[in-house]
């Protein structure tokens, strides 16, 4: 019998829950101090209020206090589901609880900022655990087209697992297999965590249009605004290959799913998109954060601010090339200059 | 002064209209059989009543049978924009106007069945003529993502002009560009020709997702369907690249701008975006054209049945890897089969 502690309640962490449970695992969730009353709702009724469903039998929750409780001497591997802004807390969590080296399959996202690069999440925490542990704790990461809330009712989804050790990916993509739950194996860590944070960043940019059409001059023909949509979602392709391949990944993440099908699901709907319809109507970063979007947090936004001296740095050293770039360089603009966002159109087919 | 001669008066070859009479160009559009309203209404008042937009001045409309005349001595370039089941007789029709090498610019999208391979209009066209004639006709092509409503009021639009030779394609680029028309040239006519006639195709399986989602009971959490979705999506792009390789062209067409950009606007809204729906909800496709799509043409569903044999051609050849296309396999089976469309998921994990 396989064992999974959870450390994260929030959406992505819990709809893991599904497969998990689904695969006979015994899964332990844990929360953070942001999620008590996730973790209250699950404890009495089995009920995720953020999921909006009800947990499968036999799930148990806990506090963050709780973690080494949780964790026990039986746990096989960690989920790590916290938000990217709390990758330094669960870090020293698991330092503070880790006695041996549980393996951790982080589906956390984001972006390590350095000097004149950016580091990826699975290296920066196995290099921290590694530092303060004194042994090597594996670490896996899972990228790829996933929305929570579909997973967690059982919907089609397809992800990929990632790890420098390939049998290792490929374990858990065997472990974690359902009917509807597919991952796939990758070697690629670079490329497809610079997918996965960067898709969201990208999002914001293919909902500009959108916004756009809302403000321009209604078309003799009602026509709308898909062929600019496309080429913002092609530039935003041909980008996230200009940062893959300038810090070491694999092109091949990009044009599979944890890049193209990534993008694809994450322009349907949600924050980012929600950003980008907004810059595209006129306003400013600032604008959109004092206005309707005021309580939102963006995660491709809350990226670019991150990232953007690490990523005008790369550009400044010659790692990345301005005219492969164009759309990110208008887009740190706009998120960390608030300048509006009006997307080089000729600067795309030149870089050709 | 550049005069451009435009066969085929439907809304994609009458869109071009826009770029070529804000260059400055003289412009004659010549309809075919079909167009014949199209062309009296042009004549009349200047409005295309398909596009629903009033034409620029200055373009001169001609019936098919004026299609010499039209020609005349000065043009320059010839627009080929008639339909796919419309090449046969474009090329007779040129063959019989033709007295000196004009290159024709197609906007005509399909691919050409042989035997164990598929045939690129282009180079079908260029052989045609050249065998007919007597002397080389130039045969350039355009892709990519360009819904020509749009395109008739003047938004964003990106394509790729593509040549077997670079500097007749950078030169039809320059010609073409306006503030809201960029091109890209491209040497990949296989890989381009194959991406704007398989988009189409692959649409249908991705507006799947959204059709079974409606017939499927609703979540608890009312989730949507668009994990699925995005798995379509990435496979289709998945088997573009296959396809393409199979065929002898570049993996560039396909993860640039005529493959994730022209699949990603063609999944928005559409003929073959429909004909998924429908199929996802359970009907099989001779239910789908004898009931809600009786009178409809699906693009992707024609070029689908007319090279399925080919290309089961090439499995049974060894030329096409039948692990590397089950998306492509199972879409035949309920074009040519009947057969209801389940898309084989564990397959297109395992495929990788």
């Amino acid at each position: 019998m396989t064992t999974v502690t959870i450390l994260g309640a929030g959406v992505m962490g819990s709809a893991m829950v599904l497969p998990f449970s689904d695969r006979g695992m015994t899964v332990r969730l844990v929360g953070t101090h942001l999620d008590e009353a996730i973790v209250e709702s699950v404890k009495a009724k089995n009920f995720h209020p953020k999921l909006n469903v009800t947990l499968p039998k036999g799930v148990s929750a806990y506090h963050h206090h709780e973690f080494a409780a949780a964790l026990g001497t039986d746990t096989d591997f960690i989920l790590l589901g916290v938000a990217s802004a709390g990758v330094d807390w669960a870090i020293e969590k698991l330092a503070g609880a880790l006695k041996r080296p549980v393996p951790v399959v982080m589906i956390t996202k984001g972006m390590s900022p350095e000097a004149a690069t950016l580091g990826v999440f699975p290296d920066v925490v196995r290099a921290a655990l590694k530092s303060r542990l004194g042994f090597d704790v594996p670490v896996v990461a899972v990228g790829g087209p996933c929305i929570a809330g579909e997973l967690a009712v059982r919907r089609q989804t397809g992800t990929v697992i990632v790890s420098h050790d390939r049998n290792l990916a490929e374990d858990f993509c065997s472990k974690f297999e359902t009917e509807y739950y597919h991952p796939r194996p990758s070697t690629d860590m670079v490329g497809v965590e610079v997918c996965a944070a960067f898709k969201n960043f990208f999002a914001i940019a293919v909902g500009w249009a959108h916004g756009r059409m809302e403000v321009i001059p209604e078309a003799e023909n009602k026509a709308r605004n898909n062929n600019a949509a496309a080429i913002l979602f092609d530039q935003a392709v041909m980008e996230m290959l200009a940062l893959v391949k300038a810090l070491g990944g694999s092109p091949e993440s990009v044009w599979g799913m944890p890049g193209t099908g990534d993008l694809y699901v994450t322009c349907q709907a949600g924050r980012n998109s929600r950003l980008g319809n907004n810059l595209g109507r006129g306003l400013t970063y600032s604008q959109v954060k004092a206005g309707p979007m005021k309580d939102d947090t963006i995660e491709g936004a809350e990226l670019g601010r991150a990232v953007a001296k690490s990523l005008r740095a790369m550009v400044d050293a010659g790692r990345l090339s301005a005219k492969a770039v164009p759309l990110t360089l208008a887009l740190l603009d706009a998120l960390t200059g608030d300048k509006p966002l009006e997307p080089p159109w000729a600067a795309f087919a030149r870089g050709h």
